[in-house]
């Protein structure tokens, strides 16, 4: 019983120290430095690309900027602001592009989320939950809160017509198909890409009003319903669906796809930069 | 030493078996329980005042549903799916009226947070943080999950002019004023509404565009720019300022409103009903 107990206190002691939770803070911090350094190295490529035009990188973007920009389109809106200093951060900052008129206009908001540690912990033969006995953790909702920058970002581009918003999924909760993992035992164990448990693709197809995932959805969308016109800012979601990570080369192609986008459907603000007249 | 050791580990068990989380975990689930009964009697005051009408009231929708509602929009909306039975479940529930040709719509739909024990804490003079020395507690982030039900509903009626989504806040992370609070051994501290520790409803109010909080947002507003026109579908976000409960007549009071405005805007297709034609 004594050693039973010391083995108990040990397993808490690991879990507290070395545990779950902190690899994955790890895990989430690299991948967001490295998608931010991504976006600069994007800007870097726009810029040999495209050696008329000026682009520049930032980090964030304040609440008091969202609010101005809102309260240019109507009086009404862009009224509320508690915190002075409230910014916007997200992972892989922003890009944007000077056009004829010096405004700078947002081409490219990024970020990247990690969520479902299932594979490691199969590959390393962990064990988890309260009593380290399921190879299976129970997906959490954390990931929802990507809405918000979401909404934040789509506010202040109301008046544009295009959304170069991506976000970067990884990790066991956004798989796209069925995959089977070998412990260091032997065992093998799969992972179901329908299992309520795992998966939390559903929870921001919200975001895109269900349009397909991993593709290029930067230029807004006009419907017509019932005598209204209804414009919709679409996030365009990226998954590595067999749960591998994101690969740099990858994510420069997208975000270059998407920045692209953005540069096309600003090509009469920028027309005058492009044809050097 | 051994004395103050064990003082630790007795405060860390106190902690984990009846401190903080679980006093707020508590008060979460009586709040969300409390909202889904009010809805269910807002549901048997408007059967009172309209007797020509059906309503209904639900715990949840399918996501499903969402995008059947998407796609009749149009095609290329609403085609994602991962877990069959995914399904939207607001604190309060959803409810609906059928309308002259036997559909079912959205007249009300609720969700009720608290986020913030701070007033609490103070009052009963706890002292809050990692080394049990602080008055204030780091305001989290998980009020910021709150935007997927929102847009979720928003999708799903997004042919409609309306959009009936109550947010109620209470905590002292959503407070609009200084607040003085007493601890039991005559101290004061004070609850300063513009913290950026303190104050969450900045990480909201992309929910409604910065128009005003406390105020009926419900029928959509469609504004005009660079010849586009946008259908503006906002929440209607009501907080408690003075950090005090939300009781059951004002959120009745609110909810009312709120639905009435939503048969208001659906008097179109109500009209045989209430007119007996």
């Amino acid at each position: 019983m004594k050693d039973k107990n010391l083995s108990d206190r040990l397993t808490e002691q690991q879990k507290g120290s070395h545990g779950v939770s902190g690899i994955l803070n790890n895990e989430t911090k690299f991948h967001d430095t490295k998608v931010s350094n991504i976006s600069k190295s994007v800007q870097a490529l726009l810029e040999k690309d495209y050696p008329a035009l000026s682009f520049r990188y930032r980090k964030s973007i304040l609440k008091q900027e969202i609010n101005a920009s809102l309260q240019k389109i109507d009086k009404s809106l862009g009224q509320t602001l508690f915190v002075e200093k409230a910014e916007i951060k997200p992972d892989g900052g922003l890009l944007e592009v000077r056009d004829d008129y010096g405004q700078w206009r947002v081409i490219l908001v990024s970020e990247a989320k990690y969520q479902g540690k299932d594979i490691e912990n199969i590959r390393a033969g962990t064990l988890v939950g309260t009593n380290n006995n399921q190879d299976l953790m129970t997906a959490g909702n954390a990931i929802e809160r990507a809405y918000k920058n979401i909404s934040e970002i789509a506010n202040y581009m109301l008046a544009e017509s295009y959304f170069p918003y991506i976000l970067f999924l990884e990790g066991s909760n956004f798989i796209t198909k069925d995959i089977t993992i070998i412990r260091p035992d032997g065992r093998e164990v799969t992972l179901k890409y329908r299992s309520g448990a795992l998966n939390r693709l559903d929870r921001l197809t919200a975001s895109n009003y269900g349009m397909p995932i991993n593709k290029n959805l930067c230029e807004n969308k006009f419907i017509s319903v019932n005598g209204k016109n209804i414009m919709l800012q679409a996030a365009s979601i990226y998954t590595k669906g067999n749960g591998e990570r994101w690969g740099r080369t990858e994510m420069t192609e997208i975000m270059l796809d998407i920045a692209k986008t953005s540069l096309k459907m600003l090509g009469k603000d920028l027309f005058a930069q492009i044809t050097h007249k």
